[in-house]
C-alpha cells in the first residue's frame, strides 16, 4: 500500500518566535486513469487505493455499471492505473470523449507539472517582496473572516483574499469551489491591469492544494497564508518558485512550509 | 450582482427533537465559460463575479496573459460567460483543446444536470431503506473521526465513510480531494459486487456539494450525513431522488435538508 502522508521540516511560529520542527502533510500526486490504454482522466489525489479510485470514478461517471465489465485493473506505475475491459463489456466508448480532462495543473507526475509551469514562462517571483511582519500574518485570518459575511451565514463558502504588505485586506471573493474564489480574485486583478501581484499576500480560508499554489505562481504572488493544511505537492511547488507558504494560520500561531525569508519580526 | 445564498426550510435536530426552521445555504450552479463562442470549461460555482471568474480561469490556465488580449467579456445568461478576443490577441487556440472538461455532473444549468442523471438510468432509491435512528446519526461523526487516523495527523485529508443502518462504520477512505475519497469508497464496493448501496449511509467529513450527492445517487445511497454545509444544488438533487441529506452533524445536533422520512426517534 502506498504512503499517504509525508514528514516535512517546518518553522512553527508561536507567540512571536520561530522554532524548527517536523510536521506531517498529506501527499498529493496526480493519477492518470486509462481504459484499455486510453487516457481518460488525470486527477490530483492522495496515493493509496488507486485501483478503487479508478473503478469508482468510472462507475460514478456512468461509464462502468458492473464488475463483470472489467477484465483487469492494473497499477502501471506509481501514478497510473489502467482498466482492461472484458470483451463483452458493452461500454459506450463515445461517453469517454466527454470525460477527458487535462490542464496545466495536471501531469503524469508532479515533476512534469512543475516543469510545465516553468516552461509556460511564469514570471519569476522576486524573493525580497513583499516582506511581511509576523504580527500582520497573525491578524489576517480574522480580517478575512470578519469581511467574509456570506461564509458566516452559510458555512458553505471558501474565501480568497488579497492583502497588501501592510496587512490591509484589498479584495475578497467567495465561492463553493476554492479554485473559483481564487480565479475570481485574480480575474478582478487581471481586469484592473494589476498583474503580476508581486507586492501582495494571498489568503485562503481553507487548505492549500497544488492547484491553488499553481494559480498563485501564475499571478506572481510571493506569500500565501492558508487557514488549513498544505499538501505535499503544494509545498514542493512553493519551494520551486520561492513562494512563502504558510499554513494553519490561527490566532497567534502559524506554520511556515516554505520561504521563511520573507517574514520579519 | 447575482445572489450567492438562498434561504431553505430545514428540520433542525437538537437534543433528541426536531423543529422546523430556516437556514441559509450557498448557491451552487454550473457556469459555462466560452472563448469566441467556443465552450472551454464548465465549472460548478457560486453565482457572482462570473466575468472575473472566466478571466481568472483563463489567465491561470495560461491562455490569457494580458487584458489587451480581451475585446469584451459578456454574461450571456445566468450561467454562461463569453470572452471575445481582440483581433491581435495572439492566443494559442491549440491550448484550448487541452482544457475542455465536461462530465455527467456538469451541465449548462442544474436542471439539465439532474435530467442527465435521470436519463443515465440511475436505479431508483427505495424510500424506506435504510431507516436510521436519530442517536445513530449523532454518533457517526465521532466514529468517522476516531478511525480517520491520517486526518488527525495532517489536517489535510477528507474522509468518506460507509455506515450500516445499525451505525457500524463498515469502510473508510481518505484523500486530499473529497470526490476522490468518495470514488475510492464506491470503487471498493464496486469491486466487491456490493452496489447498489441501498442499505448504507454515506458519511462525509466536510461539505456536501452537488458532485458528491451525484456520486451517491449513482451508488444508490439513501442517506448522506455531512459534517459541513450542503450547497443549494446538492439539496435540489437530494430532493429529486428522495435522498436523505443531513448537514452540520456535530455532537447532539444536525440539520436535515431533505428526506426526513428515513429518520426515527
Amino acid at each position: 500500500m502506498s504512503q499517504s502522508v509525508i514528514s516535512t521540516t517546518i518553522q512553527r511560529m508561536e507567540h512571536g518566535s520561530f522554532r524548527e520542527t517536523q510536521d506531517v502533510v498529506a501527499i498529493e500526486e496526480p493519477l492518470e486513469i486509462s481504459v484499455d490504454g486510453r487516457s481518460i482522466s488525470i486527477t490530483m489525489r492522495t496515493p493509496a487505493n488507486d485501483e478503487e479510485l479508478a473503478l469508482g470514478f468510472l462507475f460514478s461517471e456512468g461509464i462502468l455499471r458492473d464488475r463483470s465489465q472489467v477484465a483487469e485493473v492494473s497499477q502501471i506505475d506509481d501514478n497510473r492505473v489502467n482498466i482492461a475491459l472484458a470483451g463483452s463489456a458493452g461500454v459506450d466508448l463515445a461517453r469517454l470523449d466527454r470525460h477527458f480532462y487535462t490542464s496545466s495543473s495536471c501531469g503524469v507526475c508532479g515533476k512534469t507539472s512543475i516543469q510545465a509551469l516553468e516552461m509556460a514562462g511564469c514570471p519569476l517571483i522576486p524573493r525580497d517582496r513583499p516582506m511581511v511582519a509576523y504580527a500582520l500574518v497573525c491578524g489576517m485570518p480574522e480580517k478575512l473572516r470578519s469581511r467574509q459575511m456570506v461564509f458566516d451565514r452559510t458555512g458553505g463558502l471558501h474565501g480568497a483574499g488579497l492583502f497588501d504588505a501592510s496587512g490591509n485586506l484589498i479584495d475578497l471573493r467567495e465561492d463553493v469551489g476554492r479554485h473559483n474564489a481564487v480565479d475570481k480574485l485574480f480575474g478582478a486583478a487581471f481586469r484592473q491591469g494589476k498583474l503580476p501581484l508581486n507586492d501582495y499576500v494571498l489568503m485562503l480560508s481553507g487548505r492549500a492544494s497544488f492547484e491553488l499554489v499553481q494559480k498563485a505562481v501564475m499571478a506572481g504572488i510571493g506569500v500565501i497564508v492558508a487557514v488549513g493544511a498544505p499538501s505535499s505537492l503544494a509545498i514542493e511547488l512553493a519551494e520551486q518558485f520561492a513562494v512563502t507558504l504558510i499554513g494553519f494560520a490561527r490566532g497567534e500561531r502559524f506554520n511556515v512550509y516554505s520561504g521563511a525569508f520573507r517574514l520579519n519580526p
